[in-house]
């Protein structure tokens, strides 16, 4: 069994702060600061260009993918960092209509988080042709997986409400219908088991500073399934990339494996915090991390509903259905998060009315969340928004 | 006049060695330590989420930006760090194309870092229909520029040899052909004065852990002309390029000018080491720095020709010619490059036969170049290199 006090206690978390907010930014690793002063002075200082092979930096984009891996049900091997996710989003969508060459369509939601479906638009602009982006609302996905249907890109939890799509029911629906499935987990690493693999996803993409803690800006990640690992080829072929980055060759040739979806030269400091922040899965599993996470998320939504009529749950009610996190809609979300925030609960609001908090068990637990839900209970009543004469008001708003 | 005493007080340098290989990675900045440990505990650690505010995280990427675009020659607001040097490349090229649709070259030159090169022939295969990346040897690229380009993609400094193009001279044949000119000054940012104005260039790109000493995977830059900045497309449309990220709109729209070249989350712990590394520039010019470059790398060539006749020179001998670096070449380039690393004297060694130093007068004076070529030709002399049984048999390796 988990000790999540002893996994709290790798964290620092400001004195006063209810943090609901780790899966926007995960809060400091302890560890990280002294970590990525290692790398400074001892590294980059000490050893200076030879660091790229004394300390090991040329290596660290495929060891910290692999420690990721074993987070989200990914063979070894398959998973490397790098860049941020929408430059991933965008090898994994171009690698994967390139496989799927008698088809134009890339399938999405209107409920993946937008930079996705940015990327997925630029990318269809420029390849011209007949290519398009197509977009339905999350619950009807399924039905949309057609026989036009070149690649699905579908990010698992949806970054407002926090609704899960069912990966494995609608990976198989693609394949059936003769599409790739490429996940974006940018909600699902480190917060809810991921079983890549099982699933038999083709791509899949997300990033290290939500539930994996590695601070604002850390690098990015990309599985490709192994059956595809040698045949697809990565629109953002950079040198390290290559099968042999120092042959400085004029020709590109794709590195073996999961390596081509390298591009340039990996960020060193923001690995080395995401390599220490990884530390606390040793204390843990994400089953664990799991259960825990549904305890609170029904802990949260009891307390608010029983205290906060004026709040409308607007996550999946069944746990099963959503991830690590819990969002209600409100007119004046934007006011009452900004109050929250004052109190030191600090949650998110995502346009145009939901308040999301994110629920964390590795550094949150009851007390937490009993005294965020207090907090938001003082915050609606003092503020009169439970009164009918605010109600009329804002149902007009 | 700069102390560069001074200016070599702020770096850490290890006992005992002469570091020339500021080209490939700076040094570590004094301050970089120190402002990262900062950003990690007092912005990250503290503040968590509000420091995207409350610490201007989010305008980082513009802020030093422009720090940045006060060394290559480019006006206010036209430059943007991010991602690394081969995304900015895709960007840049990918929207010079498009820019000029009639055409469908892309010209570069066989001296340009692979990377460059495979990411373009990535693009070339992306867009398919009659694209075509044409390489030609350096000294043919003017010639080679014709009504058939549609964009020249050049590095301004050559990575092995240190050969320095025109590109007052390149651009203004390219912009009289009809095409665009993209430069990429991965060698020549912090090394030479660059006047991206002046030249005309339409579009740069380059990176911060060679010459700004950003550290190991800092972020690139890329410059786009005031003229071009509200209509460039970026190809790699990421939402924080959205004209309102946080509107979380389903559709995308490009930001205001070159922020619109922004991608994704920005790495804020590089981006506070390369803020901290760019104080340096308030001791000195790049012009000054320049100057000291040139007599640094005029005496080393005089003292290693002396003493190293089996060296061939593989740098331009007029120092107008070439960047920061020096290069010679020697069959056994790579053994004597171990050798003298062994001997604190880091250089580095690029295939086939090419031993390459880089002279950073920020850190880097007359006694180190002396006693580079000293510690240099004592080796050539202990490993009898110079006799004539080794000629013989490096000839025939």
């Amino acid at each position: 069994m988990t000790d999540f006090t002893a996994t709290k206690a790798m964290f620092h978390l400001p004195e006063g702060v209810i943090y609901l907010d780790g899966n926007s930014l995960g809060p400091l690793p302890r560890a990280a600061a002294a970590r990525v002063a290692r790398t400074i002075t001892q590294e980059w200082g000490d050893m200076l260009i030879t660091a790229w092979n004394r300390a090991h930096w040329m290596e660290m984009p495929a060891r910290v993918g692999d420690r990721v891996a074993r987070l989200i049900g990914a063979e070894p091997g398959t998973v490397v960092m790098g860049d941020t996710l929408s430059i991933k989003v965008y090898q994994a969508i171009a690698s994967a209509l390139e496989m799927n060459p008698a088809r134009r369509v890339i399938l999405s939601d209107t409920g993946n988080f937008p930079s996705d479906l940015y990327i997925a638009d630029g990318l269809v602009r420029t390849l011209g042709d007949g290519y398009e982006l197509r977009t339905v609302a999350p619950e009807e996905v399924e039905n949309a997986i057609d026989e036009t249907v070149a690649v699905t890109m579908l990010t698992e939890v949806d970054y407002r409400t926090g609704r899960k799509h069912d990966m494995k029911r609608l990976t198989e629906k693609a394949h059936a219908m003769g599409a790739l499935a490429v996940w974006d987990l940018a909600h699902s690493a480190g917060a809810i088991p991921v079983r890549l693999a099982e699933a038999g996803a083709d791509f899949a993409v997300g990033c290290s500073y939500k539930y994996l803690n590695s601070g604002p800006g850390g690098p990015a990640f990309i599985y490709v399934a192994p059956r595809h690992a040698e045949t697809a080829r990565p629109a953002l072929s950079g040198w390290l990339g290559h099968e042999a980055p120092f042959a400085f060759d004029l020709d590109y040739r794709p590195g073996r494996g999961i390596e081509r979806m390298r591009v340039g030269t990996p960020p060193i400091l923001q690995l080395a915090a995401l390599d220490a922040a990884m530390d606390v899965w040793d204390m843990t599993t994400i089953e664990e991390v799991r259960a825990r996470s549904i305890e609170l998320t029904q802990l949260f939504i009891a307390r608010v509903e029983a205290s906060c009529p004026a709040l409308t749950l607007a996550s999946p009610r069944d746990p099963e259905l959503r991830g690590s996190q819990v969002s209600f809609r409100h007119p004046e979300g934007y006011a009452i998060m900004q109050a929250l925030i004052a109190r030191g609960v600090i949650g998110d609001f995502r346009a145009p009315d939901i308040l999301r908090f994110g629920f964390t068990p590795l550094y949150i637990g009851p007390d937490e969340v009993e005294g965020a839900a207090r907090i938001l209970a003082e915050i609606m009543d003092k503020a009169l928004w439970d009164r009918p004469e605010f109600k009329a008001r804002a149902r007009v708003t």
